[in-house]
């Protein structure tokens, strides 16, 4: 007997996002995707949009407008600008449908600091209660069943796999914390501009938003969660002449000598039964290469014992574990679903 | 004693062809950048727009405007979509400046051909008669003091070299020529969008315009010229991921059998003393790499023996003998400054 | 009740082609990889050959020894260079083991030709009579459980599927066919040299073996043995830095006047069953980034109306239908499993 | 009356620094290239191993012979490994040449750290003491008349430009400066390896030798030299699916609070009439695509004002500033020439 598929839909169905979840979601044994959304004036296949979806079936994108949702949809994937993603969110919880929110809406605790980074009002703060962030490396309890989910910013992904087993135990000298990170081309989204276009990005590497990126706020209010004290982090985004990859270089004090042997074994403690944390073994260090389409994270651990300074490197797809797989991997913790359906 | 500078002007100033421009006239003893202008609100920095420019001693690009043109200027480059260059160089000449056209306005002989394969009605039909077509290694004693030069396009500037010595000699079978062409990315001007993203040029190759490209009409007008006798020619240009580069490969079947020596013998004597042509030795073919940021277009002439087919593979560096370098090789041989001033 | 799986083994596991086939085996329902031979000193599991592999259940690489493969064997894919795999075959067929050589030793039906051209003396010569060349959208009746199938060059298949519609119907004037291909730089293998260096592939593009490739002979065999005539095929290769993607466009005569509308249903109607075949719709162009990492072939058909000119053009991933994923598709047919089967 | 040219060798010179120190010198009015050798089988000319440089009235390149040295040669680049460059030095010097080495055996003070890091015993200690480090922005004054010029390393030039006003008034902690390094692919060298493969660069970015890199010592003794007391730095550097290009993004704690505006300012006061430091005006950061073939390293600075930490990004091309237009910078103040010549 064939188990019932879940219906979902995505809005926002042109961005990078939807068409890494149509590319997962093809091969996921149990979703299936009835209803695309986006601004189109009229109705297009999504292989006309990216023509690598060519051929697959699936429906038609047609403009966002919930009153013609079908009737026996479950979920919904938001692919949307932050505020457009909390606004849309309310009527499609109101109609009980289970909410995965890949924009900044939801992933904060603190309303204030979310209205200050991103310096606009929030549309639906009565949601944020009932929201989880979605890093289920370190939320995973809290996304079974949750009707609403924020999934998590791409930096912050690769910046809190970083650090996670070390801020749990308090290890880490608050004020140390430094995230250098480098991100593929399509981080910067679709829209086309000097910065996305080929003669801008091929051949440059370039820092931007020094110490004024959004996903600073981010890291800071998840690694200080996690280790139960405030933590300042400072991060700064560079682009990458690649189309996908992220990669985080991310530097600490240490609050007691620890060997490097040491701090492996107790990343590879916890993070034992990941299915999609890959602890690099020996000398070897993490590659975007290596973790191209794939919902892994390589992390590889060093300590530089003269000056015990930690220096954690991870790599991930920004598209897939730092996007689109994140939130189907959330998607199957929240139904209950084997956790690697369709991402393996 | 230090000769006196002439004194230029670049209208259009924000085109990649412009900064290529700026950065070859640096280095150009006899040429003094007088003016930059192109569509902008406020007066700005050449290098706030091409980071690169920093620290030149340049004036800033202010808006179009001909009544504030400086007393002495000589000549002006257009770096112009068509029609915009053809409306503006009527002025320019009328006030005695010598004018190096770097779009398609001036490059045709005839009137019908333009306006049917460009769509437009030629704003300066009159001036037609008075333009050279500017490709040297070809026309170069029509240069010599002209003052309205054509500039060629990049494609024909390949494809024109890869058959003058044999269409001079009327040697190939008309109906038979095919030009595939590769072309990086800058030959798709500034214009951001969803082809010219990083995100959509990276890792990808494609045919454009399959014999539709406007350039295709400029070609068989020179070649059929230069022979004597019509001829049409079957373009098909290619998108590839590389910055800058253009890379003709011309196939055409010969009137008399002819081994690939006799060929190379008579490019070599064709082409004898010319500064920018190389001709490829023994078993070496061109690369777009080694003509970057030069003006040189390496060739290398093959006969498929068994088939009767020649192959001429040519590169060029799209920007510079395809646009920018070939405009400063015209603007030395109008003024009859050493060809290469500037360029090597 | 699972299906038993088929115990299949690769040799040359070191090749970029066997790190594909292992991507594709890992999805595939019914085929499990029992053994990885290469030329190694120590056993080394495969992610420390390919990163992207790690935390994969796979066998370590051991070193080529037929005497120490598994008894339930079934059957072997070879990575291999040309007359090894031809050596290898022998002692595998011996076995009882469908061999799907990925190498050039059984693509010819001629043992002249394959010898002259590859300018060795065949291995095997006794085991080409029982090869069938394995390109299923001309040859799928002769897969289905072939002992011994021959994987087409990545060039003779983006070429030959651009041609076979047109050449089954013969509607094709001998010596008009031109293949201008350009190919990713994964087609050159891993072998580290000046010309795979990054340095050298990086905003480079070239023409190499201009009118001598070895897969001149494989494409014009089989389009000759299509039409049942005699055809010769100018066929150049191109270098483009990007990693995988190859790109065939395809000149022909036509032998009579044919609309392309004609020519597009023609070739609709040939490949109308085909699961790889997506002919592209109206405007729509092949783009090396809609087929990588899959194992179609993207197809778009154009006539040069005015100079009776056919312009085909086809994009594959040279890694996937170009070799790995077109070695599965054989498979699966040979084995009477769903042609799709690991591969969508 | 034209002023007597210097004339000079290369030896090594397949090197890419050696094409780049061709090219620079090309446009050079007083330096002309009188030999270049190499391990070489047979003579070749240099535009066989390196296409761009075709053309060019340039010497072969001969074997490694320092007895067929022309007799009126007056200054040597050595492009070549450590060691094998200080041993060629000695009968270099002893003819009383002038040598300006690109590795790494004349840039240290101490002789300890150098056999230490490089695990080698030095082979000429005794030229130790003659060597100037040769960069230029900070030890100008005695690199005039220098008979031996140690040319720094490609990532410490890049981090010590970030840091040097700074470490001249002392005003930065000890122990808290980080140096996240990113270098095109270039920087590897001309060696052909999985690592410099195309396949293995292109979409991949990855650390290398985290804390472990031999440039992590040069920067500690120059910064700390110019600090006049002790510093450590964590140095990890990337590799970048680039051609050319180096980015240094460096962390420090400031020993008194400093507004950016601060900082700022006394880099404009200590860059002030250098011709080769281009500091960012406004909210611009520098770019590698900004300096490709150029030697100017575009240094902006910020301070994260809230965690008192400074960050400094620096640009230069590794092959020009962080190699061979640094040498020919020093060969100019060598020789009393104008610095920028050749250069701009």
């Amino acid at each position: 007997m064939t188990e019932q598929k879940i219906r979902i839909g995505i809005v926002g169905a042109r961005a990078y996002t939807a068409r890494e979840l149509l590319l997962i979601l093809a091969r996921h044994p149990r979703a299936q995707v009835a209803v695309l959304q986006a601004r189109v004036d009229d109705p297009v296949p999504p292989g006309d949009v990216f023509g690598v979806l060519r051929g697959m079936d699936l429906p038609d994108i047609v403009d966002v407008d919930f009153s013609h949702l079908p009737a026996d949809l479950n979920a919904v994937f938001l692919c949307l600008p932050h505020t457009a993603a909390a606004e849309y969110a309310v009527p499609l919880m109101e109609r009980g449908l289970r909410v995965i929110d890949l924009s900044a809406d939801f992933r904060y605790g603190s309303l204030k600091t979310y209205e200050s980074v991103y310096g606009v009002t929030h549309p639906a703060p009565e949601l944020m209660a009932k929201a989880v962030y979605g890093l289920p490396e370190i939320r995973r309890a809290s996304i079974i069943g949750a009707p609403l989910i924020a999934n998590p910013g791409c930096y912050p992904t690769a910046v809190i796999l970083s650090l996670a087993p070390l801020m749990k135990r308090d290890l880490v000298v608050p004020g140390t914390i430094i995230a250098d990170c480098k991100s593929g081309v399509s981080g910067a989204g679709r829209t086309a501009n000097d910065v996305t276009h080929f003669c801008g990005a091929n051949e440059s590497l370039k820092a931007y938003k020094v110490a004024e990126h959004r996903h600073e706020s981010e890291i800071e209010e998840q690694v200080s969660r996690l280790a139960g004290e405030t933590h300042t982090v400072t991060f700064v985004p560079h682009l990458v002449p690649m189309d996908r990859g992220e990669y985080a270089t991310v530097y600490a004090k240490l609050k007691e000598p620890m060997t490097a042997d040491n701090v492996r074994r107790m990343f590879a403690s916890y993070y034992e039964n990941e299915p999609f944390i890959r602890l690099m073994p020996g000398s070897a260090l993490p590659d975007t290469k290596n973790v191209a389409n794939t919902n892994f994270a390589d992390i590889a651990v060093r300590v530089d014992e003269r000056k015990q300074r930690l220096i954690v490197t991870t790599a991930i797809d920004n598209l897939v574990k730092g996007a689109s797989g994140q939130a189907v991997q959330n998607f199957n913790i929240s139904y209950g679903l084997p956790e690697t359906m369709g991402l393996v």
